[in-house]
């Protein structure tokens, strides 16, 4: 047997590929087979991740199977479904028992924190890459989609932005910072928590939602292109965390919230009647700004007026957006 | 606009990514919504090629495109399922304009072929590789699965096996063969033909099923293996096609059938009593063996001998099983 079998059969047996519910069928076969309950839609998103591309080389195991999973997860947080289960394609130089190790438990502690059920995947001899599929299902026509924001509802989002993008220095050891500030940052880099109790929530009130993962301001772009309408973020509203402008000042602190991804926070549109009710719920709720007849993306200062756009988008780690 | 958001344009424009049956939402949100008829499950497998190791760097864009899809379209004929849909993550070294639109260009065709939708993916810059998933649709508790054959059944198979090894030196270009020998061979190669139909009608029939990926004798372990029985395979019932015997002779046409992978016929047990039907309806169809109580593959010989099991399982085109 060859060591990718070996490994093959070390993920097999993992917890997170056990029983679950909506697993008609996991690991060992041509296929898994999912129940999907009736009058439900299953909804599908994939990802990859790429040393050097999309996290720094020497990153830790752990934390890359964590990150992997969450990053995949908030692709079904942002359409309101229920986590059902995930696929693993991972490509590595070598078989490495610790490096294995550490990366299923990073894995296997964001499936259980997000419930999702490992059902299949591949491993395969190369440079190092994940692909991550991952499943969940959504009342039928309830998905919250890009689509349906219109003009007079108000934009929000789910919780602090700019944390991740501010926690990169750190990620890369090009600076240092007090463990206070550190490590909640790091903490947002490498463990974002996938919105989906907010996403599920959402379902039937939000008229437009995404999770923040290109950069809150082309994420917007992407909200308005899809809906026909224009978006208004107002610069002086944007949630920032404590650590974030201890570590950056208000300036810099902003710069990261508007085009700084990897936050995982959901952006969604909402008719302003609503608003109370999810303010009660989901106190890290901000509300940033609105939507208008038009197109495109503003960004607006206290006194409401127009601010121009940053130039491009988020870099990833590495050096292209993709 | 960078130029990876540009393929990722091109593949949402591709014939393959419109409008099918089943698919409620396609590329351009966070997920794909897939609908099911009520009563189905969902299957779904995922596989990753690297350059280097499933497939030669140099090989043709077109062909890969073409083979990579019907490699995974595969394991959904091999659980009786019904395509629906797929999703690709393609990770490539730069964005080359030719290179893509071949490589498109056969995706589009095996997708036709299947009646497989594109529904979303991702594209990254790094080594080449690919990852697939694929899904289908099957009546729920009837799909195929590994594990139900029983003593008494007849193992078959769907097709003429050894053709895809045999091609191997002929795509390296290690040898070389006169056009009616190797445009066959090589036919087999690039572009296997998922027996999604056969797969269908064994719904029902066969107590066990599988595609042939690892080698025949590889692939009849794990039915062994999950059905808790012995499999013996005839050697001298081995269906061998006419330029596999001309290029290589009757010996080592043999070693080709019992230890090459990548011909993705399906191998499946079935009871004596069905099998005049599926004869009349697939003539391609050839038993090549039986279900004993027991464990393990035995190979027999024409006398009903026991044959050594040659050592080792497929090896693809690079120099690991993996």
């Amino acid at each position: 047997m060859g060591e990718f079998e070996l490994i093959r059969r070390y993920f097999a047996a993992a917890p997170c590929a056990q029983a679950a519910e909506g697993v008609a069928l996991g690991i060992g076969d041509d296929c898994a087979l999912l129940d999907l309950p009736p009058g439900e839609q299953l909804a599908v998103s994939t990802d990859t991740l790429v040393a050097g591309v999309h996290f720094p080389d020497a990153c830790e195991a752990f934390l890359l199977g964590q990150r992997a999973l969450a990053v995949s997860a908030s692709d079904l947080a942002a359409m309101g479904a229920t986590p059902l289960a995930f696929t693993l394609a991972l490509t590595l130089p070598c078989a490495d028992e610790d490096w294995l190790r550490g990366f299923a438990d990073g894995l296997a502690l964001m499936a259980a924190a997000c419930g999702l059920a490992l059902v299949g995947g591949d491993t395969t001899r190369g440079p190092l890459s994940l692909t991550l599929s991952v499943f969940g299902r959504v009342p039928r026509g309830q998905a919250l989609t890009r689509s349906g924001a219109r003009p007079g509802d108000l934009l929000c989002v789910g919780g602090s932005l700019g944390d991740a993008a501010g926690a990169l220095p750190l990620v890369l050891r090009e600076r240092r910072a007090a463990a206070r500030i550190a490590r909640p940052l790091l903490e947002r880099y490498w463990a974002p928590q996938p919105q989906l109790a907010l996403g599920q929530a959402l379902r039937g009130s939000a008229t437009a939602a995404l999770d923040v993962s290109d950069g809150l301001l082309a994420d917007c772009g992407h909200i308005a292109r899809a809906s026909g309408v224009a978006l208004l973020v107002e610069r002086e509203r944007l949630p920032l965390s404590a650590p974030l402008l201890a570590l950056l000042g208000r300036e810099a602190a902003q710069a990261c919230a508007l085009g700084g991804g990897d936050d995982y926070r959901l952006a969604f549109t909402l008719p302003p009647s609503l608003l109370p009710a999810f303010q009660r719920d989901w106190p890290e709720l901000a509300v940033i700004g609105r939507v208008e007849a038009g197109a495109g993306v503003q960004l607006l200062d206290a006194q409401g007026l127009s601010l121009d756009l940053p130039a491009g988008g988020y870099q990833h780690f590495g050096a292209t957006h993709d």
